[in-house]
């Protein structure tokens, strides 16, 4: 491992060492000179009672910095224990798409009086980005640009920097607009520190980026920075005058939000979740997922009741029949997966999804044969009963072209409904691999048997 | 959905339709005019058939920038089917760490002779990029920086830049080096910019960016870069020595395949997995997970057959077994997943995995009692037998508390062991509860009907 990364490691170590044995002198002092971000990770990695002494020692400043590097889920619980006024002193000095997602989840009181506390010019900007939602290119953006004109020259546009105090973080392009605001194009400033300075904008600014709409939802967002290695971008209006600019350290975050969505919901997490939340938060939200799952586990089990009487006649189908019906899950999950992913990085469409169905089945249906094989002469061997090894491999293929076809098209259908087909895709392809699992081994063997 | 979005998705179906139809003048025209990040999104999400056509009308300069923006999976596929020659050709012009990949995915063979046909600088540039693995920061960066020393004026630096004919993209800061080419810090163009032209470098450049050793794993990076909202960061040697930079463009590539992974590893997939993977390649690999989960459930099987004389004597055992083994299964993914993604996130540490054991532990107990009361009642009132819904209730318990401390205990054994937790997590932890269920459910039931 390098200096760095064994330098937070260890001072996880260390602050967690001093948290336990309550040197609180050692764990200001090592607090004190840390980014903003290393005490957030060090506060997210922290049991609660960690994260409860670090908070107090950390001032309004770093307050606001640290807050704003939190996941959601912490971060309500920060903000839960302040007053409007707390609130307003710790947010001070933070970007408007920030302020603006840190107020968008507070009660409306506090979010009001807080918007109330600020100057006139700051609280029309933070309105500005307020109106969009959270998960739209307005919610994103922020509002710091720097904005020239398409006649001025180089040279202009260089003493008119310098009469800056600063230029933004992350400001790549200088943006060109109207006279009205309207987005014209963007001069990078690579071209600006190479061009002759005599030349006008005009002939220097690249017109074929185009300006990202405000109520772009932010997945598409991400993608258009992915696809076109962006480190920021302009957003419009509907009229394209000129709202802010999205920045790429924004996006990085959804990009990881959205991969950890898929992965958390097909566990019936939230991708907020915190790692190290406390037992009485996680508790009743996992509670619910199992809740939903036993319901679907007694639908199975009451298939299983209708061939009582088959079972009692054959018992090893009892000890086989978990087999076929697991198998089914399995398989189905892959399917399940695969195209979860492929929805969420854009790739299944109207007119390939019908391809990809039909390779599901394909695949079921030859895995399915495969392994039919195999299992049918596992069971026949192992219960001496050649019956029992056709009834099993009959069931496995028809489970397993089940779970290809059902994988392949329950989360399209599960997208039309507008259901999130990560958070309920596995519950209700589970049940079906279950169902199907049960009923056509009990059922086969009922035919044989009977 | 907004115009830049409907765009590209018009522009996938109306070339699907243009392929379907065979209109091959109409798709070429579509090429012609689209950025290779948009094509290589359009074969990403083509089935076979359409890739083939669609690779067919790419000329050397587009196919080049297409393959890099490819994933590993179908460049492959690319690459397997053309000579030196033409890896030459149409490598001409990517980035070092660019060709890096593509070559290192070639035949020993192939890349030699790709080498050979080179100029000396660049494969000796090319050689050193080379020498690092894949996954490490220095096979992550390029080696086109703009380096400058401490003592120049920015007034000089001003007028070396404008002698480039261009500033490599993504260029946020200008590398500052000692005469034999050590890192001492940076200077942000936006300072250049705006600062005072009289004053040196040294005054003006930051110094606490600490650069990035040339051995840290490319997840490291990318957690420091997400952490630090940086753009671009140098890269030394073990002796401090400069090696070129790592963009965030290459590190957003990582933050999206490192959460892929854990999603597409919980269902043995990888995450290369091409969405539109001809039946060829994807069934044998899917049949060898379910050949592995297979064994699993014969495992489960067995131990289910060590009960035979009690199901005999009372069949509902086999209707409500697979209720007990599937809750124990689904409490203990949504802790393994936790877990998986807390241990991506690197926040899981020797520190604090003591007190994630003992959480889940806590919730596995509270929420088995929980459901198991339920479970109770409708099993008794199922079958009319109170001492049935005792058996389950008891089941249920042991199995969720069991799946608690399987599903956050076993993924830092398996990291302990070197294996990656996301893939044998889950095949491991729903043995486990599987064993668990149906051993304590027909144990316990054994005991009480015996």
């Amino acid at each position: 491992m390098s200096q760095t990364a064994v330098k937070s490691q260890t001072q996880l170590d260390l602050l967690s060492l001093a948290l336990g044995s309550g040197t609180l002198d050692d764990v200001r002092r090592m607090l004190s000179d840390m980014p903003a971000a290393d005490v957030a990770y060090l506060l997210e990695s922290s049991p609660p009672k960690h994260r409860h002494v670090l908070r107090k020692m950390l001032d309004d400043e770093l307050a606001g910095e640290v807050i704003n590097e939190l996941s959601e889920d912490l971060q309500a619980d920060f903000l839960g224990r302040m007053d409007a006024e707390e609130v307003a002193q710790i947010t001070e000095g933070l970007d408007d798409d920030d302020v603006a997602d840190i107020l968008q989840q507070l009660p409306d009181r506090i979010t009001n009086e807080v918007l109330d506390s600020m100057n006139q010019q700051d609280r029309a900007r933070l309105e500005q980005v307020m109106q969009h939602a959270d998960d739209t290119a307005g919610g994103l953006m922020n509002t710091d640009t720097i904005t020239i004109r398409a006649d001025l020259t180089l040279d202009v546009v260089l003493r008119y920097l310098r009469r800056h105090e600063e230029i933004p973080e992350m400001t790549d392009n200088l943006i060109v607009v109207t006279r009205n605001d309207r987005y014209i194009g963007l001069l990078p400033l690579r071209t600006l520190l190479v061009a002759d300075p005599a030349v006008s904008v005009r002939e220097m600014m690249i017109t074929d980026q185009e300006p990202i709409p405000a109520t772009l939802p932010d997945d598409n967002v991400a993608r258009l920075f992915e696809r076109n290695d962006w480190v920021s971008a302009p957003v419009v209006d509907d009229n394209g005058k000129l709202l802010g600019r999205i920045t790429i350290d924004d996006v990085v975050d959804v990009i990881r939000e959205d991969a950890d969505h898929s992965l958390m919901s097909m566990a019936g997490l939230d991708e907020d979740e915190d790692t190290f939340a406390p037992i009485r938060r996680t508790a009743p939200r996992r509670a619910m997922w199992l809740g939903i799952n036993l319901v679907t586990a007694f639908i199975a089990a009451s298939f299983i009741n209708l061939f009582q009487g088959t079972i009692e006649k054959v018992v090893a189908l009892a000890v086989l029949m978990p087999i076929v019906a697991s198998m089914g899950g399995i398989a189905g999950t892959q399917t399940l997966t695969v195209l979860v992913r492929g929805m969420a990085l854009g790739q299944v469409t109207a007119t390939n999804q019908g391809w990809l169905i039909n390779r599901e089945f394909a695949i079921g249906l030859l895995n399915g044969v495969t392994w039919a094989g195999v299992v049918a002469i596992a069971a026949s061997v192992w219960f001496e009963d050649w019956t029992l090894g056709l009834v099993i491999a009959c069931a496995m293929v028809i489970n397993l072209v089940t779970a290809g076809l059902t994988g392949a098209a329950l989360p399209l259908l599960l997208r039309r409904m507008n259901i999130d087909p990560a958070l309920a895709g596995g519950v209700v392809l589970t049940t079906v691999t279950d169902v199907v699992g049960f009923v056509s081994f009990l059922g086969l063997a009922t035919v044989f048997y009977g």
